[in-house]
């Protein structure tokens, strides 16, 4: 009888190195290890993850190129919302989960597998994103957690690994940390506690600039379409060549705390120098190119994409319908913002923009206008406060 | 016949000053100039005001003092609900003038006066908050706008008052500046284009601090109550500290980029170190203390008393009734926020509270925990996929 | 050892039933029956079902008559905010659900059980709201349910309880029907398809009223206080006085087809004479006292109260929240309702009150008023569209 | 000197006919009368709509037919989102005076007019709605409106015209009726106070059916596509023929409350047989068609909608954007919609769709089912209260 096919989404750390022999060994599966990429590995990495993969008994490993999908179908929706979850975090990690867990999903169905692996613990939301998009995309491939169902120490999966003819240096961390296109999350220690915050040395990228620099991002219909005025039609390239540039400043460091999907309040420290810096520019180029009502419209759904796409709800068809509406918002967000970067900081300075609302012939604030008189305005203010003149006097008459 | 009775609402200004000439000597009126303060001067200035006011012929001055009613009906609530206009101005100067003319009118009605007048010119926010309030609280009492109605140059007014037999140092300002208990805003040149932002010197508090410090603020209920562990029962106080503290950092400036009410586009300059980081403090505070959806809510509720706030409407009823939703969520907000002061900049370290939702014996985040197994959140998961899993099912069976 | 003790939600159904013999006779428990009476049952029923338990075994019997306090906690809220789940649906039983829950947890509590068990299935809301309910009010309660666990036929339960010596007429219902305070849920047949309504039998009121009748309903602050112009200070005889009097009518029937909490959709037909009634008229009587503004944000929180409400997160603290909010909004909600009752159907004549916003001094509906100028609307309708000008004529001028 | 040009909105009436004559005779104007058909009129009320103007001494009528344009672009609209303004009024007339306006400023531009005349009084919303879109579209056109400005008695007209050689038969109507594609309005005595309503003979359409009907209504996408079995390619066609087929029902009739958009309150009353039970049919396959979240934004940005298309801002960009999500949502709407009409009201029977989310194989509402467990459910709600549950012990933690 031949063996029961599981696909196992696979990073090359303890836990999925676990899973592969597990999977094999102890329940006979043949192993089809895939790795989806959305931006967070260079080719070097991947290749590494590969040999591990072979070295640890997998039938097959595959490696996902989801990059472009993840920018087209993610981070533009997010720089289109301008979306910072509880006002702060770029949503970095947990967007790309999503898209993994599809990828992953959507091999396992063309290859015809019986089951999908991940490694996700019990206590927290990856878990979650994995299960809810494997079973709402293939309800008949069975899902296999063995992290989660079984309690294990690294030590005992380190040992088991090792009983089974495979090492490798599976360093324990100070800080668990999980680099992605956008944004990296930092997690561990004082991420544990609510009272303090990461010390400098736990960020990946530390603060090497020397001198204050100003640089310039153009948007052409809300998405990132240049940098130094250097045209980019890979928006993937430049979201990497603006890390590039801008992490030397520290800049885009701070601290999310967050209900989780599961109902508890979390930590995460992140640095996100791109993300944090092109949600800033975009969203005051839309200050100066979108009718109040389209910011306050967009803040509404926008928000609400932002809390679905965290808690894996990527794939409600609600989600649909506000991407259209994004979309439509964004006509004219065409522009180019001026930013001023210093140590852990940076300035918006100001755009420059054909579909600035504030450049018109129309008169400017703050100043004597052409296009109404004061008694226009007096009789605006007359009819605006109507209601509520009616209603004190209503409220006078009743007091009496 | 007696002469007709004018309330004019007086800044000491040049508009305002030609205004109480111009009222006496052109229209025959009795002007009673008075000025509301609600945190923005102290004693000295106030008395070269009244000052001016009796040598410019007023037959009385009154100085309204409203700054703890002022803190009591807008800036408590400002904090409540975490209000940054646009994501970044802390409603500074708009919020004031509300209260002024609350005050003002108040003060023409106790007098009993057929007139009130103000000195805002016809391109602004500032006419529509004067005029909409006058009315709605006392449709009897007419207006007069005399810098509105008349376009007069500075050298014209000038001219006038010297005519008049009135002198003084009316200094033509780089910036106009309007100074606040809850922010400073900074208006001219650089803020009338889009692409240029506020140069060093233009904001009134320069960075002088020499080193980075480390404080603390406490919260009851979401009130201010505590700086670096000394408690404070005035709360106007507490924001005069804290501004006097973290002034010197250079803290809390930015560039608002709004709709005015009158529908054009402005751009304003701001400092304000404390009403920063009172609202980032408390908004992380909530962040450990508010449930999910209290905080979904608020955010709701906050933005559109924000905009209402902002755009004159502080007397709609339903603000009312937001406010009443913002009492009402702050029950738990209480504890100490720690702060790191660096130039230009803060971090906010943690938090210490009882009602920490964080530090429960319930389960933490990423960590195995006590009150869930696995089974459940995977019981959890199917259940929250249901109607996803449905719509899919749904949709392929359409597809063939 | 001292015989554990559980505390069973009775109905004196056959599944409750079923679960008091199970529990003493299988699990050795002492059985403590509770019925939470919210309205729905008369002295007689309570009666009747308090002898059941007895017969069948229970240590104790409680009779929770928690009437007064499901008007004054949820009743009043629901009319406060309008609450018509789908814009169809009084949520009629879901709500008692709910507080039944309370205050049966809370006599767990009170007399110290080691469990607490209730008779619902696996298939519905119901079990969602009595879990939910009692493991936040009291986790360290456990939770016994034998009808969702075993899977049993109604045969299978009516020959185990006449083998244990029990026996009563357990009749098979054509549709299940659940009669509450603020109305009747009718379930069964038809509403398990999507292209049947309920036939005219189905309904436990039948029409009939044989002529039309104009009655009147008054509000004080937002809450019924007289019918016909006889005063009700007891808010639920009000209620219960109102259904005799319009039931009659076959008024206030329809089908909800609703999203369950656990996902999947379900139809339910109901009748709620006095329900409807009761929220049209405060409706339309806030359609003349509130503001627009009020209005809006009385149906944005008001429907998000209904759906957690309906939704088992009545102890949600947001909840509270929204509860201040629509408590303050009623301040006006005062006055007279006049509606004609038809067969089937009604006519919401109109109000009379002294909050009455469109009867003011002001200025009336299409007639010519006192209180502003056409010159005033122009220059309003000038300034309302300064922002669409702006944004038009950037348009125009970028198609160039 | 060449006349000037004025394009004047016709429509027949005293106050129009007084324009013609006004404008050409005391202004000296060359007057171009333009009616703008939005299905409210038929060929032989517009033919002599034709006779008048031109007996009135018209330089030129045009007769624009923007029916279809208008279904296009508003009433689509109003059914995606179930658009009844303050939960009655489906938005009748008000929305097409916005069509009508964009078609005669259109026309305006075309034949290079120097002015854009209407004959709106003072004192409603129409004035609003025709200005505001004359400004935004043609800000170089002048207004003018000759009722508004001057204040002219029904008998000050009829002379005036008498004396300039027209008479005509200008009955004064007991009631002031707006007949249009979207339902009927009918305002006068008792509309004008707040508590009668409109006598059964003020409708236009009488009761004469003397039998109930089932009738079926299909959509699809969201549009209305079939009558009993029959497809109509010309949407407009379906409307006019199941209002037919309704009015004699006198369905649709009610009685809206509603805020003016110049801050009075105002009621009005209409009849809409076609459009209430489109917009309910439409609303019951969403139901059943949509998911739970779907149906909660629609909503909010649909009632968002309605009030901009009736306050006169259908030209604000966002609308653009909303009909994008409305227009997105509208992909799996459609089936079949049983009704049943009775004499004064319908009965909504159910629905048949391939779309509907409660015909799956994945587990019926109140069944028991496959596709998950009891202890699922379990799952579910444990996780589903974790924030509840650490929310309400860390309240009691702090009781203590």
């Amino acid at each position: 009888m031949a063996k029961k096919k599981v696909v196992l989404a696979f990073s090359g750390g303890l836990d999925t190195s676990f899973c592969v022999k597990y999977l094999s060994e102890e329940c006979g599966y043949d192993v089809y290890t895939a790795i989806a990429n959305t931006g967070g590995f260079n080719q070097e990495e991947l290749k590494s993850i590969e040999e591990r993969a072979y070295k640890l008994g997998a039938v097959q490993h595959a490696t996902l190129d989801i990059t472009q999908e993840y920018y087209q179908k993610s981070i533009k929706y997010m720089v289109f919302g301008n979306i910072l979850r509880n006002g702060t975090y770029p949503i970095s990690v947990s967007s790309e989960r999503i898209f993994q867990a599809i990828a992953i999903i959507n091999y396992a169905k063309e290859i015809g597998t019986d089951y999908v692996a991940h490694g996700s613990t019990g206590a927290g939301n990856d878990q979650v994103r994995f299960d809810l998009t494997f079973q709402i995309l293939a309800p008949e491939i069975g899902i296999i957690t063995p992290t989660r169902d079984m309690t294990l120490t690294r030590e005992y999966e380190i040992e088991y690994l090792k009983k089974h003819g495979y090492t490798a240096d599976f360093k324990k961390m100070e800080y668990s940390i999980n680099k992605g296109l956008w944004g990296t999350s930092i997690g561990g220690k004082e991420t544990l506690k609510s009272d303090q915050t990461l010390p400098e040395s736990a960020y990946p990228s530390q603060m090497t600039a020397t001198q204050s620099k100003t640089i310039t991002l153009d948007f052409v219909k809300g998405e990132i379409a240049g940098i130094n005025g250097k045209a980019y039609d890979n928006k993937v390239a430049a979201i990497q060549d603006l890390e590039a540039l801008a992490a030397p400043y520290a800049i885009g460091r701070d601290m999310h705390i967050g209900d989780t999907i599961i109902g508890i309040k979390g930590r995460v420290g992140f640095e996100a120098a791109a993300p944090m810096l092109i949600i800033a520019a975009h969203k005051m180029l839309e200050k100066h190119t979108l009718t109040k009502w389209q910011q306050y419209w967009k803040d509404q759904v926008g928000t609400w994409y932002g809390m679905f796409l965290h808690e894996a709800q990527y794939l409600e068809p609600v989600m649909r319908d506000i991407e259209a509406f994004l979309d439509s918002s964004q006509q004219n967000v065409t522009g180019r913002v001026i930013i001023e970067l210093h140590p852990y900081r940076y300035v918006l300075v100001g755009v420059e923009s054909d579909y600035d609302l504030m450049k018109s012939d129309f008169g400017e604030y703050g100043e004597v206008n052409k296009a109404w008189s004061a008694d226009d305005v007096k009789g605006f203010t007359k009819i605006l406060g109507n209601q509520m003149k009616i209603f004190y006097s209503v409220q006078n008459k009743n007091k009496k």
